[in-house]
């Protein structure tokens, strides 16, 4: 904090809350945030029936409030109070402070300022130690075995949502926290032309294209992972963009070590591609950081000079859409080492037949 | 909008978005919003990978951007002008809206302002239709099916996170969508004390008290339900005070229709229960609303005076709590109907023996 002069920070439950202090809520409407001062004060704000749980085990000050919402606002202010953040400059999570708890904190404390602290949480929770490489290391092998067991009865005639709920099923089976990380797309012909796609209930043809991106979570971590099949004999360009997008892949690796910035990674896929003739038909970035969350940086775009650094764990995941026709995207996990890099999955990356009896 | 004073609404992907257009986003830490106008101009800011499934079938103007995020502030100020929102008031959802689009907004329109929007959304959302009530019930009843398949399985040496994961399944295997309203609460011996206890490894022993509170989702609509179990004989206490719960949530129920204030069947529940001496044992409000979202209004805490509508559906859920010792909750979800309110689940209250071969 001192070193981005913020004298706090303000948290809501999330993977960042879960990091510092081990606990998760089940966040509603009512609102639930943490206080941390660079000095080292702690303090909790959450509803009465979150006492037991908290009272004696969070280590700070505690203020629970009852379930008329005309409190919150002198709760907020008593906690700032309390921890001496009423005129201090305190970092917040973009993508997790609500409007309703940056209102609440903003009458509260009227004079203090409110700033994107991304970095600063990035900075604890990018670089993984081996213990958090592991639960990954086995959010992926939970992720490969749930794959491998829902192939088996995949067949032409299943929607993408059947599909989609088989996998889920098995993820859970096979050891998934319930939590998963996104729901699973499986995206049949033409649909696999759209990398955000949802499963829907087109039904799977035979000779069809299959694009499967899923994940588990094992510890609160998570692996995410995509694989193309074909139900039938592929196409003589699938198989083409299959090895083009395998290239990418590697050649993506290959420049991932230390000191390198993320930004160099992208280039490196998308050169290949581009290379190929295909440079448009590659629509994102190259990947992104995972951990406690699915998406978290460092994010793998061209423009992108965060150097990597030892620990570091994303995806690369280069991809070629078609519209109207089809998609192929592999997509592995993988950890800085000192050297260069690890890759955490292992299945096969090429373009693999299934449906067969 | 115009009866609130508002020019316009921001809405983040989430069920309101959903009601209003039938999409839904996986929304991470790229920018997603949509603006709708009280003249009826809509606009979608997303990101470029968003296009396939959106540019044709949104109605309206269509902003996407790509991956670099110095983008962003553009393309929100580009949106907010093309459908004249710059300098309105203009409505938000306290619990969706996320620091990061609230300041894209902000800088994008200095000279707007933006407001708590819930009561517009909820003007819309709360009475539910026919059809509406009608996938509520079938989450209902996919809710008890699973349920009862989970306690078919369930014996002492099972930890409560098996429990929960089994249900899970379960629930999948019934027809839920796989994004579960919350995950289920199996909570086990002195852990049933905690109104929102999670699962935990503790094995469940014979003779233990099991609470469990767990939904399904079908259309998007979810349910909400709590029974309490006992793995063999019941003290008499418990027998006592699940029949008290029974009893304040029957009282409950029973004033429940059109007219009256949300509050009245808060205190009607609370009643019952102060009357027998365990005032201070229920440590939380009577009940909540639940549609698309989980936790929705209206909300029934005894200062609540918002007027109950035909078609407004909630939870009744009274508990008794005893710290280091256990609790008893009864929840069921019913719809307001012309003459009071109709029960949607078909599940017995008492407590239930389970665990024998």
């Amino acid at each position: 904090m001192d070193a981005y002069g913020l004298q706090g920070i303000a948290l809501m439950p999330g993977p960042s809350l879960f990091y510092l202090t081990g606990f998760r809520f089940h966040l509603m409407e009512r609102p639930i945030l943490a206080l941390f001062t660079v000095e080292g004060k702690a303090a909790l704000i959450a509803p009465e029936l979150e006492r037991p749980r908290t009272e004696g085990f969070f280590p700070g000050y505690l203020f629970y409030y009852g379930e008329d919402p005309r409190r919150w606002p002198e709760v907020f202010h008593q906690a700032l109070k309390a921890v001496g953040l009423t005129r201090a400059r305190v970092g917040v999570e973009p993508t997790r402070l609500r409007f309703r708890e940056l209102r609440l904190l903003e009458t509260a404390a009227p004079r203090a300022t409110w700033e994107e602290a991304t970095e600063v949480l990035a900075e604890l929770r990018t670089r993984k130690d081996e213990e958090e490489v592991e639960h990954i290391r086995r959010a992926v092998a939970v992720a490969e075995a749930a794959l491998k067991a829902t192939l088996a009865v995949v067949r032409p005639g299943m929607t993408e949502q059947e599909v989609a709920a088989e996998l889920v099923l098995q993820l859970l089976r096979h050891g998934s926290e319930p939590e998963l990380p996104f729901p699973p797309i499986v995206a049949s012909g033409p649909n696999s032309a759209n990398p955000h796609a949802m499963p829907t209930d087109r039904v799977l043809q035979p000779g069809d294209l299959v694009l499967i991106d899923w994940g588990a979570r094992v510890e609160g971590y998570v692996s995410d992972l995509t694989r193309v099949f074909v139900l039938g004999e592929p196409r003589p360009e699938w198989l083409r963009w299959t090895r083009l997008v395998e290239e990418a892949q590697a050649a993506a690796c290959a420049v991932a070590r230390p000191g390198v910035p993320a930004g160099e990674v992208d280039r490196a896929a998308r050169q290949v591609l581009a290379e190929a003739g295909y440079g448009p038909h590659f629509l994102h970035r190259t990947g992104h950081g995972m951990g406690l969350e699915a998406h978290e940086p460092p994010y793998l775009y061209s423009e992108n000079t965060r150097l990597l650094e030892p620990g570091m764990v994303f995806t690369i995941e280069p991809g070629l859409y078609f519209p109207g026709h089809g998609g192929i995207r592999i997509e592995d996990d993988v950890v800085v080492t000192t050297q260069g890099c690890r890759v955490l999955s292992t299945l096969p990356r090429g373009l693999q037949p299934i449906g067969r009896e």
